[in-house]
C-alpha cells in the first residue's frame, strides 16, 4: 500500500438491505470520515444468480457512488459462501468431515479441493476481478474470506494427504516408524492399506493431517492471488480476513464469542505468503471485560507475519448485546488498532442487517439505520484521523522479545491435553497477556517464521513439538547472550509429535541446568504461596550447574522439586517455568528475564498500557517516537509521564517528567517525544 | 358436551396388564367415584395384530364392563403409537429429521404426510369409530394424541413446503426478499434451486418452516376428525390431548418433566378447530413445588381456545418420585382444575406399568394394584363430586385481562435467543406468573385469534413478530382506552422474522411515547435496587410526550436510559417494560396498569389463590358466582374474606367481609357469594 | 498355576520402542526383581503384517532373552486390536453401534461375530499358540483383552438375538407378554415383524439384548480358549484380562479414569468359565484421593469368580498425572492387591509410550527411559518380594459376608434410573466400601453364582431383577439364621424386568416384616438428622410382627413411614434401608447386623485397613494366618494390635495385644498371628 493515509471505512452490503438507501449510506460514511469500503465478499449468489449469468447491479451502483464521494473500495472474491445452484449442480461441493456431508446453509463449509467448486470459483474470480480492477478507487482486492479447511475429510483431502504421506515417507516401514503405528496394530505394511483419517486415534498422524489441511487452505488462498494477479493494477494490493480461534460463550445458535488464539485451521505464516498486505478481523469482550488484550495479542501476530503494517478489515462496532460499548470505547478500540501498527481499521458492518444468521451481529448502523451513539462515536474518530492526517500513519514496530507460536504443537495438545480446562492457547495468552500486562511490547512469531538473532529475549509458551534444529539454535541463542523463558511442555517432542526418548528438556537440559521425567497434577501444590493449577512438573536443577531454584512447589512430597529455574549459559539465560500459577508469578519471572536481557519495563501496567512505534518521516528529516497511553478502566487515574518531554498529538497538550498524567475513562494519549 | 357432570376418570389400558383384573379395576373405580374412562390410544398393535386383522377383545370387554357399571367411555385412534407391522410393510413411515430416520421403538415417531401411514390409519380409525360409535355411553372421541410434526424434515414434509412457498411468493425474487436469502449467498433465480432444508441457517425461513409444519400437523387432527364424524353421533364429542412444551428435568433416560409453556410444534388454536371441546394434559411440580402456576396457566390457554370449558383428559397421580403427593395435594390439583374451567379430570393412569418406557410413570394404583394413600384421596375427592352433582360444572370466566402468546415468536426468538437462559416461555411464564400470583385472572390467547376489543388490558410477552395490521389495532385499542402491557422483544420483526428497519417499537413509538435502538446485556445494571438480567433495553423516552419513567437504570453509563416506561395514549396507558427482572418490580408495574384500567386486584395473594367463575342455573333463575380458593402451602394461615358475604360449597361454612378464613395445608375452599 | 512365587512383572512391548533396548530393558527389569513379562496381546499388525505373512522377530527375541534372563513370559493373544489389511477385506468387520459402523483406529472395536474376523482371528492364535506353547518359560497364555460386546448392533448380533429369543419363547405371544409388548404398540403377531433393535425403549426388552450380548462376548472368550488348548501344555495357564466400569474424569479425549464398578459389558462369572485362572486390571486414584476400595472391591469380585487366587495382570505404575505416586504409594499398592488375594501384579507398562494414544498412560519408566522414584520404589518391592519368597503366595479367604451383584440388575436399572445421579454402581459401592472401610471383609459374587449357604451374611445392594426362585432362597436363608441386609430397590422385577404385580419386596415381606408401594424423591427428608438423597422408599412394617423401625424418616409428611427397618424371621433377621444417606447411617446398620451373625468388627476402621487370609503350609505343618495392615494417609498414627501376638514378617517386629503398632505415611505391614 502506497497511501499514507489511515484507512478508515466499512463493510458494506446494499444487497443485504431491502431498501434502497445507498445515497444515505454514503452520505452518512462521509459525515463520518470513512474514506473506504469493503463489499462483494459472501455474495455470489447476488453477483452469479444462475451458472455463468452475471448481475453486477450493486457492484456498479457502489463503484460510482463511493467514486462520486471519494470513497475507496476494496473488492472481496465472492468464494466463502457458495450459492444454491452450484451445489445442486454438484452436491459434493459440501464439505465432509467426521461429523458426514455438511448441509446446504451455512458459509464455509465446502470442499476447497473438489474440481467443480474450484472451476466456477475460478470463472466467477475472474468475471468479478476483471470487471473492477479498472476503476481508479478499487485500492485492492480481499480474497475469500476467513479460509480455513472447514475439518475437511473428504475424498479430495484423504488421497492428497495419502499421496503427501507416500512422498515424504515412500516406504510404510518409514511410516510406521515416525508416528508408532504398531501401536494398537494400525501400522501397515502396503500403502493401499492405509486406512479411512476419520477414525484415527494416534495423535501424531493426526497432527500432521491437520498440519497438512492447513497447507491446503493456504495453497487454495495462493491460487486466487494468481488469479486476482492476472488482472489487478501494480497499485492495488491483495488482502485477506485473517482470523483466530474463536472462543464461544453466550448461546449455542448465535455467533456470541471472540478472537482468543492460534487459528488452529490455517497457518498464518503460511497463508500470508501470497498476500502484499496482511489483513485480519479482531473481535474482543467489551464493556466492562475490555482489556485491550486480544487488539495487542492479534495485531502482534499479524504484524509480525510481514513485519509491517496491517488491515483490521473487520473491527466490531456494536456487535452482540454483550459489547454495546460504552462512550469512549469505540474510540479507544480504534487507536488500539493503530497503537499495534495497524493501517486502518474497518467496520463489520455498517448497518445492522434484518434478516438472516446475523441479525443480531449488530453494525455501526442499529436496525432503525439511523444515527445512534456509536454512530457518533465513529464520526469523532473520522474527523480526528482526517484532522491528524498522516501523522499517525505506518508506524513500525522493532521489538526486542519475541512470543513463539506453533500450531503444530496447538494440534498436538489437543490430543495430548495438558488439563481438560488448560488448551495451548490458555498458556499463549497466559504468557503474551502477563507481557501485555506489564507493556513489554513483542512480536508474535510462527516458529517457522522465528530468526532469533533478531530478538533479544525469546518467549516460548508450551512449545511441545520442536525439530532438533530449531533446539540447537535455542541454544546457539542463549549460549551467544539471549534470554530464553519456556514454559511447562516445551521441547517435548519432536515434528511427528514423537516424545523424545531420552532426558527432557530435550538437546536443553545443559541450556536450562534442568531436568525432568516426572509431573503431577498439582493438587494441593503451592508456589510462593499460590496455588499452583493443571499441571506441575517435578524439576531437577543441575546442582553442579549452579541453577537458581527461583521457586521450590510447597507440598509435603513435591517440595523436593523445583517450579521455576534460572541458569546462566554462556554469555544468556535461560528460565523455566514448570507450572502453570497465577500471573503474579509469571510477571516476576518476566521482570528479572528482561532486567538479564537489558529491557526496561515502564513504571505503569495495565489498566495503563503503552504501544510505541516509530515512524519515519522523509519529509520532516527525522524519525517521530509515539506512544499511544491507553487506558482501559471507567476508573479516573494518572500515571507518571516517562519520557523528557513528550506532546499529546491529539491536544497539543505537554508533558515533562515528573508529570503525572491525568486519564480519563477509556482514554487515549498519543504521546510523541520531543 | 351435554352433560352437566364433571367427569372424573383415568386412561385405562388392561391390554397393558399381564393379569386379567378388569373386574377388580371397575370395582375400584366406582368405589373411587369415577364415571368415565379413556380407552384405546396407544393400542394399535393389539387391535390390529396384523394387517387388516382386528382383535377387539380388549375393546368389546371394557365397553360391557363400564356400560354394566354405568362408566363412560372416550374411545381414543390408536395412531399415535404405529404396529411394528406397519414400519416393515414401509419402513419410510419412520419420521425422517435433522438427526436422520427415526427407529422404530418410541411412540409419535411417524412421517405424518406418508401416504402409506395415512391408508392404514385411516382403515383402523374407521373399524374403531364404526364399531364403537353406537354405544350409548361412548361420550365422544380422542383423535390421536400430543399431536406434533415431530420434527418431520421427510421428503413429503419438504415437497410441501416448496409447494407451499411456491404458491405464497410466486417469484424467487419475492421469496429472497421476504427472507433476505441474498445474506450468504442463499437466494435463488430458480425454484429448483431451493436447497434442503436441513441445512437452513437462515433464522426467518426456519421459523416460516416451523410454521408449515403445525399447520401440516394442525391439518392431520382435522383429517382424523373428518373420518370420525362420519360415524359418530351428534352428542358424541371429538377431542384431542393438547399438550405443552415439556421442561425436562431428571435423568435424561426419564420422562421427568412437566407442562411449561407454549407448544412449539403444534398451534392449538389452529388444532383446535376441528375439535368440539378441547382436551389437555397438564403435569406439573408437586410436594415442596407445587404452586398451581401450570395448572392455571394451562388452563387458562386451553380455555381460551374455544373460550368454553375443556377437558383434563391426563392429569398426573403419583407419576415421577418427585411428584408422589402429599396428603392433600392431589385433592387441591383436581379442584385446581376446575377452578379454570376443566369440565372434569382423567388420571393417568389408572394401574402403574409392570413393563416398558413408563413403568415409572406413576398411576392412581402403585404397581402392587392395591389401596394406597393416593388412590385413597382420589376415593375422597369422587365421594364430593357426586355429592356436590352439577353445582360446579360449567363455570364460565369473563376475564378482561389477555395475555398473548405466539408459537412463531418463540420460534423466532429460538434462531435469536435473547439469552442462552431466557427462552420466549421464560418471558411468557415470568409475565404470567406474576399475574396470577397475584391473583389477577386472564385468557391467554394466541395472537392470530387476539380480539382487542374483548378487553381492558392486553399484555405482550416478548412478542417479537407482528404483522403491522395487528400493530395498528393494538395503537387503537390504547387510543380507545385500553391498557398494553408489553415487555422486551415485543414489536420488532415482521412476519418473515425480518426486523422492522424503522425506529422501535415499530408503529407504536407514539403509542409508547418512547423510542429504543440500542440493548445490553446488563452487566452489573440495576433498576429500583434489583439486579437486571439477561437483557437492559436502553428506552428513550419522548420528552415532548410526556412519558413517564416509571424506572431509570442503575448504571454509570446506562444510567442515561429509562428501563420502564409509562405513557398515556388517548384514553388508555401503554407500558414498556425494557429489561428482565424481578417479579416484584414486574407487580408493581401489573397494579398501576390494573389501576389504570380500573381491574381491582384482591388482597391476598400466592401461596393463596383465588380463581373465580360463573354458573348460568337456569332452574334457579340466577347465576351464580363461585370463587375458588387454593392453598399452595404447607403452613397454616388466614385471609381475609374479601366478598360481602359467601358460603364455602363444601362445608356450608359462612364468611362476611372482615372475617378471617382460616387455610389448612394444601387447602380448597369454594366460595359461593350470597 | 503350580509355581509358590509371587508373580512381579510388567506389559512389555518393545515393538512399540523406536530403539532396540531389550538389553538394557531386560537388566533394569531384573535390577526391579521382576520374573515375568506379558507380551503381544494389542500387537497384530506387527506379527502378521500382511495377511498370512507372519514375523515373528520380535516373540523371538523376547523369548531369547527372557529365557537368557530366567524371567517368565505370558503370551497374549493380539486380536483385541485388528491389523488395517483386516478392515480392507472386509470392512463390515468394524463393529456397528447405535451410533453406526465404527471407524478403524482404536482397538476394541470389531464385530465379535464377524465370520471374516473369526477366521482371521484363529489362524493368527493358531500360529502364535503353536509357536510359543513349547517355550519351557511360557507360563500362560491370555486370551484377548478386556473383552467386552463393544456395543454390538450389527446384522449378526441382530440375528442372533431373534434366533436367541424365538428359541427362549417360541411363540410372539410369549415374548409380547414378557416384555409388556403391547405398550405403545410394540407387539408383534409375526417373528419377522420384529424390528431393529436399535430404536427400542423397552427396558426389559433392552436388558435382555444386554444380557444376550454378554453372553457372546463370553462365548467369543470360551472359542479362544478352546483354541489355545489345543496348544498349550497343561502347566501353562488360561487368563484373561478381566476389567471393570470406568468412571470417567479429566480431558475427554484422554483416557483418565479408574475402575469403578460392575462390568456392564461382560458378565465376569460367565467370561471366567474358560480361564483357569482368573485376571484382571485394576486402576484406582491416587495421590491423596488413595483409598484402596477400588483394590479391594475388584479384587474380591475377581477373586471370588473362582474362590481362589488370581493374577493383576495389569496395575498403575506413574499413569496419568493425576497418580504419579507419593514416596511409598506404589509399594502400599503392591502390597493391597496380594492382600486381596492377588497371586502377583504385573505393571502397564514397562515403558512410556513415545507415540500413540497412550502417550500419557505413563509407565514405570518415564519417557526418558531411564531410572526415576516410581521405577526404584518398584525395585524396593521386588527386593522384599525375593526375599519373603513363598510366605505371602497362595493366601485364601474364607469369608463369611457376601455382597451379591448382578449386571442385569445393572442395565434394568440405566432404563429405570433410581436418580440422574446415582447408577447401579454407585450403590454397590456404596454399601461395598462402607464394608471396606470398616474392615468387615467380603466376598462379592454375582447373583446366578451365589450359593447362600456358603454365608452367614447376606448383602444385596439394589437388587433389581431377581427370580422368584432366588427369593425363595433368600427367605429360606434367613430362616436358617441368616443375617440379609437389602437396599432400596432391590426384589422389584422379575427376570424380564418385570415390575412384580403384588406387594413388594416381592415374596419376602414377611421376610422383611415391611411392605412398601410408595417412594419419594427425598426433598428434605432427612433420616437420624442426615440427609437422605435421591430416594427414600416409604416404608410400612408390619406391626403384627414385631418389625423394628431403625429409624424413622423426619419429615412434615413422610415421617409416617419408616426408612430403615429390622425384622426376625425364623432364626435369622432381615434387615431393609429404604433410602440412600450418609455411609454413616449404613455403618450402623451394619454394625447392628454383623453383632446378628457374630462377626466381630475390628476397633480400627479407615484409614488403617486390615485385610486377612490362610496360608496353608504342608511344609511347616500348620496354616499360617495373615493380617496385612494397610494404611491410607499420609498423617502417621497408631492402631491397636488386635492380636494376641502377631509378628511383621516384612520387618520382624513383634506386636501383643494392647500394644500400640506405629504406622507411618502410606505404611504396610504384615502381621502373622503368633
Amino acid at each position: 500500500m502506497k497511501t499514507r493515509k489511515i484507512l478508515f471505512g466499512t463493510a458494506y452490503y446494499p444487497e443485504y438491505m431491502s431498501c434502497d438507501r445507498m445515497d444515505e449510506d454514503i452520505r452518512m460514511m462521509k459525515a463520518a470520515g470513512m474514506n473506504t469500503v469493503r463489499i462483494a465478499e459472501s455474495t455470489w449468489s447476488t453477483l452469479e444468480p444462475r451458472e455463468n449469468v452475471f448481475d453486477f447491479t450493486y457492484i456498479d451502483e457502489v463503484l460510482e457512488k463511493t467514486q462520486e464521494a471519494g470513497i475507496n473500495v476494496i473488492v472481496g472474491t465472492p468464494t466463502y459462501a457458495v450459492p444454491p445452484w452450484l451445489v445442486r449442480k454438484d452436491p459434493e461441493i459440501m464439505v465432509e468431515t467426521k461429523k458426514g456431508r455438511a448441509r446446504y446453509g451455512h458459509r464455509q463449509l465446502f470442499d476447497l479441493l473438489n474440481p467443480t467448486f474450484r472451476c466456477r470459483a475460478e470463472n466467477v474470480i475472474r468475471h468479478l476481478v476483471s470487471y473492477t480492477a479498472g476503476y481508479a478507487h478499487v485500492i485492492g482486492f480481499q480474497i475469500d474470506n476467513e479460509t480455513k479447511h472447514y475439518g475437511n475429510t473428504g475424498k479430495y483431502m484423504q488421497e492428497a494427504f495419502r499421496r503427501y504421506l507416500r512422498e515424504k515417507f515412500v516406504t510404510t516401514e518409514r511410516l510406521n516408524e515416525a508416528f508408532g503405528l504398531a501401536y494398537w496394530s494400525n501400522s501397515i505394511a502396503d500403502w493401499d492399506d492405509f486406512p479411512d483419517i476419520r477414525g484415527c486415534v494416534n495423535g501424531g498422524l493426526m497432527a500432521e493431517f491437520e498440519k497438512f489441511r492447513r497447507t491446503v487452505a493456504a495453497d487454495y488462498l495462493a491460487w486466487q492471488a494468481r488469479i486476482v494477479s492476472e488482472y489487478k493494477r501494480d497499485d492495488q494490493f491483495i488482502t485477506h480476513n485473517l482470523d483466530f480461534q474463536w472462543k464461544k460463550f453466550g448461546a449455542d445458535i448465535a455467533q456470541d464469542g471472540y478472537s482468543y488464539g492460534v487459528q488452529p485451521d490455517l497457518n498464518h505464516y503460511e497463508a500470508a505468503k501470497c498476500l502484499t498486505i496482511a489483513g485480519t478481523d479482531i473481535y474482543h469482550p467489551t464493556q466492562d471485560e475490555l482489556t485491550g488484550a486480544e487488539t495487542a495479542f492479534c495485531g502482534d501476530i499479524i504484524r509480525s507475519l510481514k513485519d509491517d503494517n496491517y488491515l483490521v478489515l473487520e473491527c466490531q462496532a456494536q456487535a452482540f448485546k454483550y459489547w454495546t460499548p460504552y462512550p469512549g470505547q469505540l474510540r479507544l478500540h480504534a487507536y488500539s488498532h493503530l497503537a499495534s501498527g495497524a493501517q486502518g481499521i474497518m467496520y463489520w458492518n455498517w448497518h445492522s442487517i434484518h434478516s438472516g444468521y446475523e441479525t443480531y451481529w449488530k453494525g455501526l448502523l442499529s436496525h432503525d439505520l439511523g444515527t445512534n451513539p456509536t454512530y457518533e462515536e465513529a464520526c469523532r474518530i473520522g474527523q480526528e484521523w482526517k484532522k491528524l492526517g498522516t501523522a499517525l500513519c505506518k508506524m513500525k514496530k522493532n521489538n526486542r522479545v519475541v512470543l513463539v507460536v506453533d500450531n503444530h504443537s496447538l494440534s498436538a495438545l489437543e490430543w495430548f491435553p495438558i488439563d481438560k480446562d488448560l488448551t495451548y492457547n490458555d498458556v499463549v495468552r497466559w504468557m503474551y497477556d502477563s507481557l501485555y500486562e506489564m507493556n513489554i511490547e513483542c512480536d508474535v512469531v510462527d516458529i517457522n517464521a522465528l530468526e532469533p538473532d533478531r530478538y533479544d529475549m525469546i518467549i516460548t509458551p508450551a512449545l511441545y513439538c520442536i525439530t532438533e534444529e530449531m533446539l540447537k539454535k535455542l541454544d546457539t541463542f542463549v549460549k551467544s547472550g539471549g534470554v530464553l523463558v519456556s514454559s511447562f511442555k516445551s521441547f517435548v517432542a519432536d515434528e511427528y509429535v514423537r516424545v523424545y526418548p531420552d532426558t527432557q528438556p530435550h538437546l536443553l537440559q545443559e541450556c536450562f541446568g534442568m531436568s525432568c521425567n516426572q509431573y503431577t497434577e498439582p493438587g494441593r501444590t503451592k508456589l510462593t504461596g499460590r496455588q499452583v493449577r493443571y499441571i506441575a512438573e517435578l524439576l531437577n536443577p543441575d546442582k553442579n550447574a549452579g541453577t537458581e531454584r527461583l521457586a521450590m512447589y510447597e507440598h509435603k512430597y513435591w517440595g523436593a522439586y523445583a517450579g521455576i529455574t534460572r541458569h546462566e549459559y554462556g554469555r544468556g539465560c535461560a528460565y523455566y517455568i514448570g507450572c502453570y500459577t497465577d500471573k503474579d508469578v509469571l510477571k516476576e519471572v518476566y521482570k528479572k528475564a528482561a532486567a538479564d536481557a537489558k529491557i526496561s519495563v515502564p513504571l505503569f501496567s495495565w489498566p495503563v498500557i503503552m504501544r510505541s512505534g516509530v515512524i519515519s518521516s522523509k519529509a520532516e528529516g527525522a524519525d517521530r517516537t509515539l506512544h499511544y497511553i491507553l487506558h482501559y478502566s471507567e476508573e479516573e487515574r494518572e500515571a507518571p509521564c516517562p519520557f523528557t518531554a513528550a506532546r499529546d498529538i491529539l491536544n497539543g497538550r505537554e508533558y515533562r517528567s515528573g508529570d503525572n498524567i491525568r486519564l480519563r475513562d477509556w482514554d487515549v494519549l498519543i504521546l510523541e517525544e520531543l
